[in-house]
């Protein structure tokens, strides 16, 4: 059977947001903050009430949605098979002192989305970006490459040989919580001291520099010297985190989104670049960063293009439809 | 065509193996040191001389031969196309001051065996290792695990979701080179400072210590306090290393081998399992080390691994042939 339409749900610990599309292209989005209480099941109810709307909104019957495509927050662990979240974000019951008013310690999200659609495909967030910029964006058709967030925290999909990596239980790419450094004033929210993720992420760096990230980063750009040591060290950790990935997986692309990036790539991509080339050139050499080409869509696109059918894609690289998103 | 034999080249830096079975097993195995001198195809020439003299020895036709495993040190490089080594260990031309008698930078490896075979599988040691303890070892048919070995130096092969990772050029696995410390007293092969290899690997911590790294295991097991020190921490360190690969993969099995873990493995063990249990738990929860069930044979099985047909493996796992490779 063909597919009429296919829905995405893109949900992180703030906000959900609800899609549908044709072959045309998105029809309508819409959004809501993320329920916080209730019983486990309220994340995905809240989704699948957000999709009955949205084909109200578009005018579309939600019976003709055959299949769904979702980018979540993670972790992921897996009950009875299926894909369950136990993000920090969202369940209030995985640390002490958490001030989340639930006591979750994972949302059933396949299982109850399964309820209702048979075509379900459930991805991290940063694994969905890298889906959208291969489909759509800045690596069509690369087989070895990786997508970057660098934003509050960092987060990486990664493709190997063309493949897109899962792992046990959907968690590949966690790589913002690589170990590189045995400083102590470093902390991530994960616990770890040192990790990636505490040496650069925009909250982490915000904490030790006393003001938010993005000011920072534009005393840097000023001309500030100790705001410039700052972020330099910064674009310099970030690019030690690329290369371990390369030197790991043989990577060929890195394509870098999120916050931070978005605002301050064109200042920071010569420093990474550097840090990057600067060592064991049978691993490094030809190594490239490009900035995502789907900008602050990646997300909803990411969420589009786990549940889009193949023989869709090329008229969406054409007509680019997802770009009137960029509007709601 | 049925496969009657196939033939197996192990190439390092200081000897090159070739075998040669049947669909029973193993029939014969030779070695010779490594050629260092002559032209860059010298190696891959002295690879096909090997293969002849191995098919002589058993009696087989080498024209019989129709499909060759290659596990070789690394890195790699394609030159078009196909598979070049750059290994430090034979190419004198790629560092200033190697004591290697040529002016190699790399070795046209696939170029020259094509002449001969239209079916040639070429792997790094690690990667050839991990195929061949997920056909015949310790993780049969487990889709997301790695090989490790603690040697000389630290070398990983990985598979994620049920396929084996090779990368741009088949340099994945390179996790050695992992950045993990900013201290200065570590020193890889590679320049790096600070990478798992320079933190961890026989060669450098018996630099550090100033004894060879299986004695100075030896003192830490009869409770020696200074070395146990030495050694915990190094325990510690490659724990972090197996930490830093399962979360950016979703890793369940660690298979370790390698001289290190051969000798010291059963000491070294719990400390590294306790370093991988200590953070993340959605991320390394049920993650497991175990020894490499092939123990030293694991290169030889590994460049045969990589070239034999399908068919054989239930009858090899039954009958385990190749340990009659062990008295050769």
């Amino acid at each position: 059977m063909d597919a009429e339409y296919i829905a995405a749900l893109d949900i992180g610990g703030t906000k959900m947001a609800a899609m549908v599309a044709s072959r045309e292209g998105p029809l309508a989005r819409i959004s809501q903050p993320s329920i916080k209480s209730g019983s486990p099941r309220s994340i995905p109810e809240q989704g699948l009430a957000l999709i009955d709307a949205v084909c109200a909104k578009a005018g579309v019957p939600a019976s003709a949605v055959h299949a769904l495509g979702v980018a979540s927050a993670g972790p992921f662990i897996r009950e009875a098979g299926q894909v369950a979240l136990c993000s920090p974000n969202l369940c209030g019951g995985l640390a002490q002192g958490s001030d989340l008013p639930n006591d979750w310690t994972s949302i059933p999200i396949e299982q109850v989305l399964r309820e209702r659609f048979a075509e379900v495909a459930i991805d991290n967030d940063c694994v969905s970006a890298l889906v959208a910029e291969r489909s759509f964006g800045a690596v069509i058709d690369e087989p070895d490459c990786a997508y970057v967030t660098w934003s509050t925290g960092v987060g990486f999909g990664l493709c190997v040989d063309g493949r897109i990596l899962r792992g046990k239980n959907g968690n590949a790419g966690h790589a913002g919580h690589l170990l590189m450094s045995e400083t102590d004033d470093a902390v991530c929210g994960c616990g770890n001291r040192g990790d990636l993720e505490a040496l650069v992420s925009g909250r982490n760096i915000g904490n030790r520099a006393g003001m938010p990230a993005s000011e920072l980063f534009n005393h840097a750009k000023a001309g500030d010297p100790q705001a410039r040591a700052v972020a330099e060290r910064a674009a310099q950790w970030f690019g030690r985190g690329l290369y371990n990935v390369a030197t790991t997986l043989d990577t060929r692309v890195f394509v870098i989104g999120g916050s931070v990036w978005l605002h301050h790539g064109d200042w920071l991509a010569p420093l990474v670049q550097k840090e990057i080339d600067s060592r064991f050139p049978a691993l490094t050499s030809g190594v490239r960063i490009l900035p995502a080409a789907l900008g602050r869509l990646v997300a909803d696109v990411g969420a589009l293009a786990l549940a889009i059918p193949g023989d869709w894609v090329p008229a969406w690289r054409q007509t680019r439809p997802w770009e009137k998103l960029a509007s709601t």
